[in-house]
């Protein structure tokens, strides 16, 4: 027993480390496994193999589990913090679908990616980056608002200029934003773009305004994250 | 009446301050109602009910700049004022289309939005916002100088390069600009794009110095805006 | 005389002021006539009255380098001249193109545009970008070539992933470097991307390379450019 | 052999500076010579010409290689060298070639690219850029993994969005992954996109992060790169 309480709570000794590695190595290939799972046309022996993986992390997963509320000192408080609900919601799908069909709780499954969450456990950079983000949070605030002026903005303009010649990719003002996304990120699928000589002019004035938008804000989170490593490094 | 008075005009009550959150919920119910009547196909009920949220934001629009012009000390000044002239602009759109067919004056019905402007009343970062634009006004004026420049001469050179092979798309100058404009602007539709061996080096050239060009400015405005908030937060 | 001669060299009195205004004006109107003959399908009155304007800067453009060339002092020193040249290159293609069919002169024409250069003597800027640009000179020069570098890279690589299956957009290196730089620019116009499994490998891990080489260059450039104006202001 | 000793190690005399220039030189030149061969459609005299310049750097190459190992003081010492090996690398393709079919060991050919190498030899600037990389190290980690997870996490969520409706294009997460990563990198090539609302939604979010999560490290990066010029050059 003592050994079991060791392995989970001590990560100073070799094989409370060993246990950590063993557990984030458990968590990435689970999620590997999850992914290769949406492969379509696996044969059946394949599917085999990543049921058994999964059943394999899920029994290690409940049993760690099991383990850190039997030896925590105060077990209510355990099974109700962030990271015991996470330990729990990790599994929970597995059992959830037992007798189920898989495919009616599709979404469902989704939940085994807060297997993720379980790694921040092992993350000291965390704190830096919430001091980082608290610095500059008036400011995003603001920008993020000012986004979302110029993206509605936007999209009533092009939806006036386009609605008539492309009824169908301009619909709507909500279907422009949609456009309004797209290029003033500059990721310009080209599904959706203007024709008409107006709506062209429009949009090249907007995505210019955008470009500043969307750079000062992510300039004052770079400068803030830049600062907030240096304090840190220099502790 | 001094209770009217009170809402209107003293935020520091709770009553002001609840009158306040009023309207600007209540502008933001009328900008999302003017979104949703884009959407086309809606049924005759749903038309019924955008159409009476609309008017019950008109009238209750009309009622405060009733109010505001009765109780302001000096009516022409507050009329021809700013948020006079906002307040009015609201609302009129609405009055003047009644008895029009509505589809005639649909470019008119984007007055609405200037309800979005009353929302600015409430907001104390314009200044800051204002401040560190002015701070970096010359170097703007000249980066969008540059930046047309770049923009006019790489459609004269893509024109030149791509006019022969497609007339269609490079028609003219004019026409090239949109390309300029998506190109260096990084979006890249796809809509249009050069095929000439000729036309791709030079638009490979072209791009570069479009991203060096765009992101100065943009580096500028973002270091401006971050020493307008660390100076504002030190106060 | 002496009034043509305050006219073109004195910019401190009131009409030669109101002259280098007129030929500034002069400049933008021939460059965006010249624009606008690249239209297609004018019709022969428009062509006439853009054909007249073009004749009248044309007149303006030669009497103005005239009187230059006869009012200095030293008459071969300024036909020699940077701007001197500039102000012959920019009324050349006009009388050069008389008698001759104007399509087979078509890429001469474009000496038109240096009538933009002429522009530049209003400009006190220029030195301030110079700065600016000799101070980042040997960062940029090894970006440049480390960029070289990468766009050759990956065009390498993608050249064999794709080659095989698609041997028209990826037909040699030289073609698959138009992907690079549409790439790694991210522009992604659309009409040229990876369809292998290899290839989309690859692409991915050469773009996030290709956006961190093209940050360090333009944020260098900026923070150049920020000192030089700060160190301008100063003064 | 005194003369051969000099050119090859003493960068200090005029003939070793011309040496090496040359040297230089050949290098681009195969290099270009690699790029060119694989132009398809070459006629016979072409390729004759290509692969005479082919085997002439690659006599030149190879001399160079054997009298340095010649001439070194510690010969197994400078096989072994990194320089040492890349000189070997840059020459074996050609001698494994021999009597093959080439297109057998076209992949192999690459190994011709290692000639790019032997250009670091005259560049002092590397250590430079590796300390600047080592400055950020930590965070350039962090950003990495971060990365990363925004990446599988909008693969997984697209593809819960869209795999119904489009099966082929987000046919599993792998598959997701090339969306998030164009998306992401806003290159934005057009092949794949997300055509149900909620996938709109979810990626308009996401690409604002991306935005973000991008612009951090390559603002860090550059901040850190100059600061190493800046050090270097105050030295």
């Amino acid at each position: 027993m003592r050994i079991v309480k060791e392995l989970l709570f001590d990560s100073t000794t070799k094989h409370g480390r060993r246990f950590d590695l063993f557990i984030q190595l458990l968590i990435i290939v689970s999620i590997i496994n999850f992914s290769i799972q949406t492969i379509p046309n696996l044969s059946k022996n394949q599917r085999l193999i990543l049921n058994g993986i999964e059943l394999f992390s899920v029994i290690i997963f409940s049993l760690e589990y099991i383990f850190r509320v039997i030896f925590s000192g105060n077990r209510i408080k355990f099974i109700f913090s962030f990271f015991g609900l996470i330990d729990l919601i990790a599994i929970l799908p597995f059992y959830l679908s037992i007798g189920i069909d898989l495919r009616s709780v599709r979404a469902f499954r989704l939940f085994r990616l807060f297997r993720l969450f379980k790694l921040l456990k092992y993350n000291n950079a965390i704190s830096n980056l919430r001091k980082a983000f608290v610095d500059v949070k008036s400011e995003l605030i603001i920008f993020s608002v000012a986004t979302v002026f110029l993206l509605y903005f936007s999209a009533v303009g092009i939806y006036y200029f386009e609605n008539n010649v492309q009824p169908e990719a301009f619909s709507s003002i909500f279907h422009s934003m949609w456009w309004s996304v797209a290029t003033l990120t500059t990721v310009g699928y080209g599904d959706i773009y203007p024709i008409t000589i107006g709506g062209k002019i429009f949009s090249s004035l907007v995505v210019f305004l955008g470009l500043g938008l969307v750079a000062v804000p992510t300039g004052l989170i770079a400068s803030s994250f830049s600062k907030a490593f240096k304090d840190d490094s220099n502790k």
